[in-house]
């Protein structure tokens, strides 16, 4: 039978060296976290391709102990990050990191295992049956959307993964009527504060460009969508031929934390027999405190809905909840059926979920246990603490700007996003958008924390978006102070 | 001001409690590596819905430890697991984990950046570059594909998304010659070998199911596809007005491990102009190794490539490695711009790379350092032994199985993949099949082992997929004893 192979390095998982390895990068981790606000917040200017010059120009032959590569991270690395678990981390919406979710991610990725479909890990895929109907139950999301209900819900990277899977299965139930031709004629439907990868995600699943309908919304409805304005889009399409296929519905937007009414959009989405999608990536996760659930007033009516545990819930990138009400629609889009996945003795039937036909890919990871060590670790006490803790902050922080006659709230505060402004002098002072971008540049240049901005009505905005996992009163009030700094400084600049 | 809101619970990220509680994690899983050949490999049969009366019915109001939570994970859940990282899973393909996997991922998750564009976190961005770059370089991937070369490369989570991608930049790229009304025009190719998520893609991305041609291969080609039968499929489509649009080739299919001929169907997707990819999913592991690079000959034809480093690279789920000659018809099939994202000071300009438009999400995580410390803590040579590990051992077996009467191998092993079963004793002898289904099952019921099988020209197949981070000689010749056991059990049963 020959001779055997030498067992040559590595031996890839020693639990010794697994040990000594891990605990290493823990340190190194837990330095980091300790010494996070020493960095500038926002990545130091950093000539494009500078890394490359410092890395060599292919991998190494021979391993190289973990000590060095640990140096270079902190020499090379760290210093053209940009700090998102700063906790004066405004910019965007934060993404949260925590002991809780860092947990349960070490034990997805520890375990490693592929719960493609339920018999390759069965207690993978219910475990994740489970935590998608408690996380419903914590949004107060109606029966229909849980599986006890004869929904269900799954747990996906990202909202554009959410809606490119619930764009393709009201496509193609659609379409199923239709015939395929009719593609042509699906017409989707957001507003101007949708996320832009809406529109990318409608492109990727066929939809021609002209069929994407960018409804205008204003400042009378608080940048959320109506329904009139909806309904004269829709019926000017079916006028034309067209068909009505999509509709989503934002809570929370990203630019401006708009909400567009969920009901009375998902009555109209009924009325014409559109899929009413909900994004409530960001926002979502206040749902989980009662008095934020009217947020989502009326997402009864919804034919999906989705959030991401990963930016406010003390849940590790990534982790994105969708629900649907029909498992069917979703998974007869994406169903595959191959003499390669039929391999395992142990086949569920139909109370066990394939999660493979849940979403784009095949494989994927078990971030079930992350999200359900983060609900078990902090309870929903503890993460609606979190949550009113930054809504407080942002609250106080609006009040400041209110009083501060220099400034002014562009629209009004819902949850912890505060759009602001340095406010016109004079009616019609085209310089106040340059102000506010040098004021916004000088506070990002500080180092001392980061913000980014919105257009909206054409005004330059400044965003302040509270939610950082260590963010804390005491550095909203610190930003405020450097605001207030910084504007003088503006001012005064400009003899103003 | 109003008052200050108190600063309630939980802190999810102090230093202290974040390294108490990850080193409690670190030795929760050491602990699973040290035991994991004690667990059946497979998971014994499981009742579907049986965790969730395991678990209570809501999330717990009020946190819990750690201690209680990782207690319920070893009772409750680790025994409902298939064991992907047992060093006797030789099942689908195996996926690894490895101690630097592992800590390049908690650096990932830990640091939890978000590069979607290049300002967001420049040194993420910019190591994806160099690392893909690496990667290229140890694959002996031709220039184009390097960004180096006027390509790049990105790092993706799964082969399905990597197709999707590729497939709607080729699409659009059609599109924009012939108008949106010719997506019912565009046919696609692949092998009756080809993964099935090829087709799921391809119906994602609005390609009509009638135009997906999955072309018959057998086992004169070694069931790869040839470049004839493309040839005359094409052809047929071409005279009904029909217009080619990509062509999949695999190198490494997953039934059997076939490998399509690259340089001749990339010869014939250039005569036609269509978009080719290669997809060495599994089989692109091994190209670090010189003398399996042929395999990938002709590759400088392929218009993109994609592998798995979280398959046999020591690189933990999940990471796909997706180039392409050509970023810009990879990233106008994606690009987003808005407002939200003009935010940073630092914009990179052309040497900057923006990954978001060269994926499904905007959001992302930071792969590219869990990739980075693999091949540095293993360094080329490390990988390179792994690899020929697997291959000797594989080999060693497809050996063991031709000097047995009693079986038979299927299809020439190429790398570490044997198929094969039970042989023949008559002609047309159709019980064979269920005497394999009943060997396969005996093997998998003992807890010992995990294989999985395939069906080729009728034919029931098994499996033997070596590849597991810990699996060694040993293990292969263990399961070698196992199956020789079970076949004559079963062979004595039948009375043959």
């Amino acid at each position: 039978m020959g001779s055997l192979p030498l067992d040559a390095s590595p031996r890839p998982l020693d639990p010794e060296a697994f040990s000594g390895e891990s605990r290493a990068v823990v340190n190194f981790l837990a330095e980091y976290y300790r010494d996070v606000d020493k960095y500038p917040v926002r990545a130091a200017e950093l000539e494009p391709g500078l890394l490359r010059k410092l890395l060599s120009e292919a991998a190494p032959e021979d391993g190289e102990p973990l000590e060095d590569v640990l140096e270079d991270v902190r020499r090379d690395i760290l210093p053209g990050l940009t700090h998102w678990q700063s906790p004066s981390f405004f910019a965007y919406f934060p993404m949260n990191a925590s002991t809780a979710g860092f947990a349960g991610e070490m034990l997805s990725v520890g375990l490693n295992v592929v719960p493609f479909v339920w018999a390759a890990s069965p207690a993978a895929a219910e475990l994740e049956c489970v935590v998608v109907d408690w996380m419903a139950k914590l949004l107060g999301l109606p029966q229909r959307l849980l599986f006890s209900g004869g929904g269900g819900g799954v747990l996906q990277g990202s909202t554009c993964e959410a809606v490119v899977c619930t764009l393709a299965a009201a496509r193609d139930r659609a379409l199923a009527r239709l015939g395929h031709e009719s593609i042509l004629k699906l017409v989707v439907y957001a507003s101007d504060q949708t996320h832009v990868t809406f529109q990318k995600g409608a492109r990727l699943v066929g939809i021609p460009p002209p069929n994407f309908r960018v409804i205008r919304t204003s400042a009378a409805s608080g940048y959320g969508l109506t329904a009139d304005a909806v309904r004269a889009a829709v019926d000017r399409d079916v006028a034309r031929g067209l068909v009505p296929l999509y509709l989503c519905a934002t809570v929370g937007t990203t630019g401006l934390g708009a909400v567009d009414p969920v009901r009375e959009l998902g009555e109209e989405a009924r009325r014409r027999g559109m899929w009413l999608h909900v994004d409530a990536a960001y926002a979502g996760s206040a749902a989980i405190c009662q008095e934020f659930q009217e947020l989502l007033d009326g997402v009864e009516l919804a034919d999906s809905v989705s959030m991401n545990p990963h930016k406010w819930f003390l849940t590790n990138m990534d982790c994105c909840c969708l629900w649907v009400a029909s498992p069917r629609a979703l998974t007869s889009a994406r169903a595959t059926d191959t003499e390669y996945l039929k391999n395992v003795g142990t086949v569920g039937g139909a109370a066990a979920v394939d999660y493979k036909d849940w979403q784009i890919s095949l494989s994927r990871r078990f971030r079930a246990i992350k999200l359900w060590v983060v609900l078990r670790r902090y309870g929903a006490d503890g993460l609606r603490a979190h949550i009113r803790r930054h809504v407080a902050a942002a609250k106080w922080f609006e009040r400041a700007v209110t009083v501060d006659e220099r400034f002014e709230v562009v629209v009004p505060r819902k949850l912890s996003l505060v759009c602001f402004r340095l406010r016109e002098r004079f009616p019609e002072d085209d310089a106040v958008d340059d102000l506010n971008r040098e004021l916004l540049a000088a506070v990002n240049e500080s180092g001392q924390a980061f913000m980014t901005h919105f257009v909206v009505d054409g005004k330059f905005v400044i965003r302040l978006a509270v939610g950082g996992a260590m963010t804390e009163m005491k550095h909203v009030m610190d930003v405020w102070e450097l605001l207030q700094g910084k504007a003088e400084e503006v001012l005064r600049r400009h003899q103003l």
